[in-house]
Order: structure tokens, then sequence, then C-alpha cells
């Protein structure tokens, strides 16, 4: 035997005993201990043991173990408005400088006295015309910093912390117990594709890459030797309700085998996931804590949950009870 | 020690001896034996070393080492057309009996007749018509087994092997040898992103979500209560030229630090990629070996490459000489 085969053969018997022991060592700890025990718990545990066992008809290899996670009350609070609308209104009033004719042109003037009855009356074209101006016409580098810089600064008006703290501490546990388990997890969100990708990899795991969302036009440009990505004010995607399974197919390109949402916007995402052959999960966030976070379901303007909760139960979606499922809400403050 | 920490400690060790121990082994064998020695294998595998050793200057964090290929010349062969044309001819051909309008009809009647001359004349229009009539109606599950079929059993005329066959072993080496220093290899291609992402997977080891390519747009329906993805009529994404960097930025959302391409379409790609800061690799593939393969360049209607040859020096792209840097084009036949 020669030196070279010999540290190879150790080093062989060292990866075997290092792959044996990992999942032994794994099952010694809760994976989401912030997860009462309960049928959602059990439910999530179940699914991820029978499609990650070899050899049982349940199992799914690891290069299909694809997980879409919407981002709006799911992953995070989307109370009192979406945070990137909270953005945008601060865009407005960075920006109204520059804009003096917004002080009495709607929905700008709404948006610069906080009118928010004003904002929503502008209606669907309003808020378009908001996020135009406050997206577009600059290059992608620029609208990351911009991103960046707002997030370091803002506040949540009613929890006083900054808004990427306010993501849930059960959520993150389920990301990480899914990635070591093998699936690849995605975000697949309404909001916008270049507001999420600044920071998600650091909060939730989830590289740029691994992201779906809503987007305005890009354009590429050479100015003075130098290339750069221009924000176009033109819609490219809407990543919401029926578009989520076409966003899913565009970027993925294979039906997920996992979905979470928490409103009918996610109901496509949902069906599309769970009506596929084999084991599926589908998994709904119904926000029932107005105490720890907000309670709003089939009424609310924001995050609508109607038709899920109707048909969750025939379509064996788990539905989350936020109150009474989740030890804590957000991680501890840093 | 409880008996736990114990096992613990051993497994710790043998990682940490594993994880030592698996660049050694590496380092033994040549990453790209299908390589001549010469200035494009020596220029890679410099880039591989500069970006991956820990400590420098050029060092780039795992999650940053994003490589992007091209597809049609660059990863397989693409004449004497593209491979997606001979496929949509071949559809033509089996869809016939069902529009006996076609025997009349331009561009149907020259693609039946195999007449190229009349094909071209009819201009990008003419191709459009074809492409919308043999790749859309149908859902993103049967376009697939259609691919997949035709993959099967069609054969190139020169090489009467079939198409899956004529991808280029070096290409293969160096997608394999940057995924083992960390590097996530993404597919950028003007080709149909559904025309590739059936078989990617096996062939080049890039995964359906790791594929960037021009698509059509695809509606979510549900019939009878089975849902499908629904392949329309019209154009969604264009990814050539100034549309591979638009491409790169809605699918992975960061600037790759490596290029690979062979045409002018690639031009922008590379532009982009290597026009960022830090170490970066700019690769044009140059069909110069008649025999093995085919030449072409400058006047090629089929991945012409005109100002990429005229730019690669003093934008430092390397340019590989196929009949002079690569010891065989394709794999064994198997």
């Amino acid at each position: 035997m020669t030196r070279l085969r010999r540290v190879f053969t150790h080093f062989l018997i060292a990866m075997a005993l290092a792959a044996a022991l990992v999942p032994w060592a794994q099952a010694q700890s809760d994976p989401l201990p912030s997860w009462n025990d309960g049928a959602a718990k059990a439910r999530i545990l179940e699914f991820v043991r029978a499609v990650t066992v070899a050899g049982t008809p349940t199992f799914v290899p690891p290069a299909e173990r694809i997980a879409v996670f919407d981002n709006d009350g799911t992953l995070w609070s989307e109370q009192p408005a979406y945070f990137q609308l909270l953005f945008a209104l601060d865009r407005i009033k960075a920006l109204a400088p520059k804009h003096p004719e917004w002080k009495t042109k709607q929905p700008f003037k709404a948006a610069l006295e906080g009118d928010m009855k004003a904002l929503a009356a502008s209606g669907e074209h309003g808020l378009l015309e908001l996020v135009m101006a406050t997206h577009a016409g600059n290059t992608t580098q620029e609208f990351e910093s911009i991103v960046k810089d707002w997030l370091a600064t803002a506040r949540h008006p009613r929890f006083k912390r900054p808004y990427i703290e306010l993501v849930y501490q059960p959520m993150l546990e389920l990301l990480a117990h899914l990635r070591s388990n093998g699936f690849k997890t995605f975000i697949v969100s309404g909001g916008g594709i270049e507001f999420m990708r600044p920071w998600v990899e650091k909060v939730y795991g989830v590289p740029p890459e691994q992201v779906v969302g809503s987007s305005i036009k890009v354009k590429y440009e050479v100015r003075e030797g130098k290339p750069a990505l221009v924000r176009l004010p033109a819609i490219n995607f809407i990543d919401d309700k029926a578009g989520k399974p076409v966003g899913i197919h565009y970027h993925i390109g294979r039906r997920p085998i996992a979905a979470f949402g928490n409103s009918d916007g996610d109901f496509q995402m949902l069906e599309w996931t769970t009506s596929g052959p084999g084991a599926r999960l589908g998994l709904i966030v119904h926000h029932t804590d107005a105490e720890r976070e907000y309670a709003y379901d089939r009424k609310s303007h924001i995050g609508r949950l109607n038709r899920g909760l109707d048909e969750a139960g025939q379509r064996r979606w788990t539905v989350v009870d936020m109150k009474r499922d989740w030890k804590r809400i957000y991680p501890a403050p840093q």
C-alpha cells in the first residue's frame, strides 16, 4: 500500500464516519425550538422526514427539493402597510425638494401629508405612479444603496425596531431546517425583487439568485465606457396570485414540493405546488396574534386571507395559528 | 467527558482532516485534461487560484463566485444551424398533417421542403412564426416531453450523433473545475429556456433554476380542477446581446465574475462581467477547427464573431483557439 493510498483510505473512513454521525447528532436537538408542539410542527417534521429517507416511496432526490416562501406576512410582518410602501413614502419625502409640483399633485400630495385615506383613494394607478417615481430612474447599483441605507435607518412605527428585525423567528428556523435537509429555499413574493435582494441573504440565508418577485424593466447602457443597468419606469412582471406559478416557472423551471404563504395572493402558488405527485407540503401562516404582532384575515386590505381559510381543509394545507403555534414571533433585539 | 462529547470531538477531528485533505488530493490530477497547455488553460487555472485562495486581495467569497456560460457554440455546437431551429423544422414536419394550409404558406412551405434559402428570406418575422407554431399552444409539461423525445431520436446531419453528445468535452471539464472550486455555474443563452431545461442538468450538471434564456409567455390555468402552465404565442424575453446583462440581472441579481461565450451575441455579457472590480475572467471560444468541428467567425450568419475578435486584446479577454487549445472536441460516444 502506497502512502498516498493509505492517506486516502483514512480520508474515506473519516468521511464515512462523518456522514454517519451528522444525522445522529442532529436528531439530538429540536430543529424548530420556537414552534410549540402541535399539528403544524408535527406536519412539517413528518414531511421533511418523508422526502429525505432514501428507499421510501415518498423520497425526493435533493435536486428536486424546492421550497418556496412568500415574503410579506410569511417571513416578515406587513402591517400597518407593506414595508416597501413605507419605503416608497419615505422616498417621496426625500425626493420632494426636487419636485415642487408634488405639493399639489395626487398621489404625491397625499404621500407627503401622510394622508393614507387619500392615498388609498388614488387606487392601483396612484400606487403605481408612486412606485415608478421612487423606484425607477437610477441604476441597479444606486437603488441597492438606497434600499440598504433606508433599512439601516428606518424604524417600524409600532415596534420601533429596524424592519429587518421584524422577521419571524419560527420561519427562520424552518428555512434552516429545510436547507439542512437538502432543500433549496426560494422567496416568491409580490414585493419588488430589487427591494429584497440587498438583504435577504444576510437575514434569511437566501441568495439573490433564489429570489422571485415583481420587477420593473431594466436597460443595459454603456455611458462613457462604463456599463450600467438603468431602471425604467415600466412594469416588467407582477409576481402575485396567478403570477406566482408563472414567476416560479420562469425563474426555477420546476414545480416546488413545499410552499409557504399567508394570504390569498399565495393561493395559486400553494395550489400549483401541492397538486403535483408525491409528498407535498402547503402551509399558511394565519395572523391571529394582535398582542405580539397583528390579527387579520378575511377583511384585511393587506394580506387578505379568505379563500385560503375556506379551502385549506379540503386541500390538506396546514394552517399555522401564530398565537397558539409560535413560542415567539421575532428574534431577540441585537 | 461524556460519551456524546467524545463522539462529537472525533467527528470534528474527522471533518477537519477531510477538509484539509480535499484540496491536496485534488491538486494531484489535472482538472482540465482535454486542454492543451497554453495561454488559455494557464489563464483559467490562474484565475480560479486567484479568487479561491483566502487572505489574498483577489479572493472572492464562494457566494459571489458566479460564472455564466453561453450555450450555442460555447457549450455545444451550433452548425449547420442552431439545434433549436432544427428541432423547430422537425416539429413543423410532425405537425404538418394537422395544417394542410402550410403546404402553400410561407415560411411553413420552405420549412417542409427544407428550402433553407427561402426560409432565410422569410426573415426574423418568418422565423418567429415558426417558433410560435412549434413552441406554443401546449403546457410546459407537454413541451418538456416533446423536447426530450426529439433529443432521444434526432441525429446531427454531419456527425450522426444525438445532439446532446455534441457538447464540448473541454467545457464540461471547465464547468466541473469551477464548481469544485465553489462556483455556481449558470447558462445564459439566446436559445429557449424551456428547450434547455429538460436536459442541461444531466449533460452539464447545471440545474434548471440556473438557466437563463429567451422565453415565450406562459399562463396559469386550472382546467377541471387540474392546474397547468400553458405556453402562449407571445415573446416574453429575448436573452441576446444587450439582453444578456438584463437577463442576468432578472435571474441572478448580481454581477458574475466569469463569463464564457463565442459570438458577438455574448459581447455585452462579457463586457458587463469583466468591467466589475477585482479578478475577472472573460473567455471567447473561437471556432477554428473545420476538420473536427467547424471554422467560422466574422462572416458567419450563425454565431458571428467580429467585434469580439477586434476588442478581445484590449479588454483582456482570453480567446480559445479550438484547433490549437483543445485535445478533443466531443466526449467519446456512449
